[in-house]
C-alpha cells in the first residue's frame, strides 16, 4: 500500500481548529461502499433508520416522498438489471426513495376535495427534494454508525420498469435507491473538485485562474484507484468530461416524458 | 409546559434496542430551526461545513452541484423578498444550493468537446440530486454540532429572480437555500405520517386500514404548537390537504419554463 497512500482514510488530515466529532469525521471521509459483509442488518437498526426517514425535513410539511425495501431477492435482481450494475442485487438491504403525491391525493380524494395543484410540476420538484433529503438523512446515520452505503442514481435507467416492479401508482416516480450494510472493502477517497471552485461568495463567477486550480485535481484523479485492490486509475476528470457529455443519452433524456406518464402535468393549461 | 409536552423533544421516547449515537439522536428530535443566537458561525466551522459538502456523494462523479454563501446583507434581504420569508434576511449563515452544469461546460468548452448531453434533463436531474445530497450532508453535520437550521424551498418561488442576485450562469439552477447557526428557539416536534404508512415492503400498496391508521396522525397534528411559545395550533393533515392543493400556484407549476430558459434541453430532438 506505500505506493498509494495518499487517498487512503488514515492518511488524511483536517485543521486542527475543526470541530470533528465521529458524524463530521465520517462524513469528510465520505466513500461510496458497494461491497459489504455478509452478515444482515439488524430489525432493530431498519426500524431506527425508517424513523430517520420519517423524521427527516420536508417541504411544507407535506411528506410528499416514500421509501420501498427491497427484501424479495428476485425483485433485487430485476431492478439490478434496470441498474446494469450486478452489485444492486446482493445489497444486504435497498431501499427505492419515491416521489409520492398519491398517498396525500388519496387521502384528499376520499373527502372528494378538488386538488389542481397536486399533479403540478412544483409539488413533484417538491417531493423530489424530500425524497432526497431522506435518502441522505438515511445514509448519514448509516455512516455515523461505521457502516457504509451508495447511492443507485441508475433506477433512473428506466422509471417506467422501476413503476412496474414495485407496482407504483400514478402521482409517484423513482428517484434514488439507497444500497447500505456492514462494510467489506476498504476503497479510496475519490477526489473532489476544490471547494475554491464549487463554493462562491454572494454571486457566482469563474476566477481567472480557474484553468489553472482546475488542472492539479484534473491531475490527482489519475492518480486514484478506482478501488485500491484493482489495478485500474481513473481518466483525468478532463476526459471524463469529455466522455460522460460527448454522446446524448436519449433514453434518460427523456425523463420528462416518464414523469407525464406517471400523472403530473409538465406545463400549466391556460 | 405542562401542558404540551408531547411533542417537546426532551420527552421523546425510543426502543432500548435502538443504537443511538449523537448524530442519530439528533435526526430522531430533528426540527427546523428559523430562529438563532446572535453570535456568527466560526470560520473553520464554515471550512468544515464546505469540505463535508465537497465530500458527499455525487452523481457518476461529474459534481454537478455548488453552493452561494451570501454573507451581504442586502443580498440576503432580497432573497427573503423571493422566498417571502423575512427571517431569511438575519440567517446567521445562508447558502444557496444550485444546480451546476456550467463548470463542466466551461472545462470541456477550453477544450472544444462536443457535449450533447450536457445540456439534457438526465443531467439536470442528476445536479438537482447532487445539490439536495450536499445541502442535507451539511445540515446533517450542522445537526450533529447540535447547532440548527432550515432549508427554504422557497428560493424556487422565483427562480430566475434567484438567477439574476447571484448572477448565476446558464446551466445552473438554484434548487434549495440552507439557514443555519447556534440555535435560538426550541420548537417542537412537528408529527409525522406514521412510518407504516410511507415505508413499503417490495410492492407499493395502500393497506386496507389505511384512512384508520391516519386518522390518530391526523388528529396529533392539531394538538402540536408550531412554535411553543406562539398560542397557534396547526390545521389537521387532512385540511392542510384541502388547502394546499385546492389551487394550482401557477408561476411555480412554470418551473420547466425556468429550466429551459437557462439553457436545459427539456425534450429530445428527433
Amino acid at each position: 500500500m506505500q505506493d498509494k497512500p495518499k487517498f487512503q482514510r488514515e492518511n488524511q488530515e483536517f485543521p486542527e481548529n475543526w470541530p470533528i466529532n465521529t458524524y463530521i469525521r465520517e462524513s469528510l471521509l465520505h466513500r461510496s461502499i458497494r461491497r459489504f459483509e455478509p452478515r444482515p442488518v439488524e430489525e432493530e437498526v431498519i426500524s431506527m433508520l425508517q424513523e430517520v426517514a420519517s423524521r427527516a425535513s420536508t417541504s411544507t410539511g407535506m411528506q410528499q416522498a416514500s421509501w420501498i425495501r427491497i427484501t424479495d431477492r428476485d425483485l433485487a435482481r430485476e431492478i439490478a438489471q434496470v441498474c446494469k450494475q450486478e452489485y444492486v442485487a446482493s445489497m444486504p438491504e435497498l431501499w427505492i426513495f419515491i416521489v409520492d403525491l398519491y398517498r396525500n391525493y388519496h387521502i384528499g380524494e376520499s373527502h372528494g376535495f378538488a386538488m389542481p395543484e397536486i399533479t403540478s410540476m412544483n409539488r413533484f420538484f417538491s417531493g423530489y427534494r424530500d425524497a432526497i433529503v431522506m435518502a441522505q438523512a438515511v445514509l448519514s446515520a448509516v455512516e455515523s454508525m461505521h457502516m457504509g452505503g451508495v447511492f443507485l442514481g441508475s433506477v433512473g435507467n428506466e422509471p417506467l420498469e422501476i413503476v412496474k416492479l414495485l407496482n407504483l401508482p400514478k402521482l409517484t416516480f423513482p428517484v434514488l435507491g439507497l444500497g447500505f450494510g456492514y462494510v467489506g472493502q476498504d476503497p479510496q477517497l475519490k477526489p473532489r473538485i476544490p471547494v475554491a471552485l464549487k463554493s462562491f461568495e454572494n454571486q457566482y463567477h469563474i476566477p481567472e485562474d480557474y484553468l489553472e486550480t482546475f488542472r492539479a485535481y484534473d491531475q490527482e484523479m489519475t492518480e486514484y484507484y478506482d478501488l485500491r485492490d484493482e489495478n485500474k486509475r481513473e481518466d483525468s476528470f478532463t476526459l471524463q468530461i469529455m466522455k460522460k457529455y460527448g454522446q446524448l443519452n436519449i433514453p434518460r433524456a427523456k425523463v420528462l416524458e416518464d414523469v407525464e406518464a406517471q400523472g403530473f402535468q409538465l406545463f400549466v393549461e391556460e
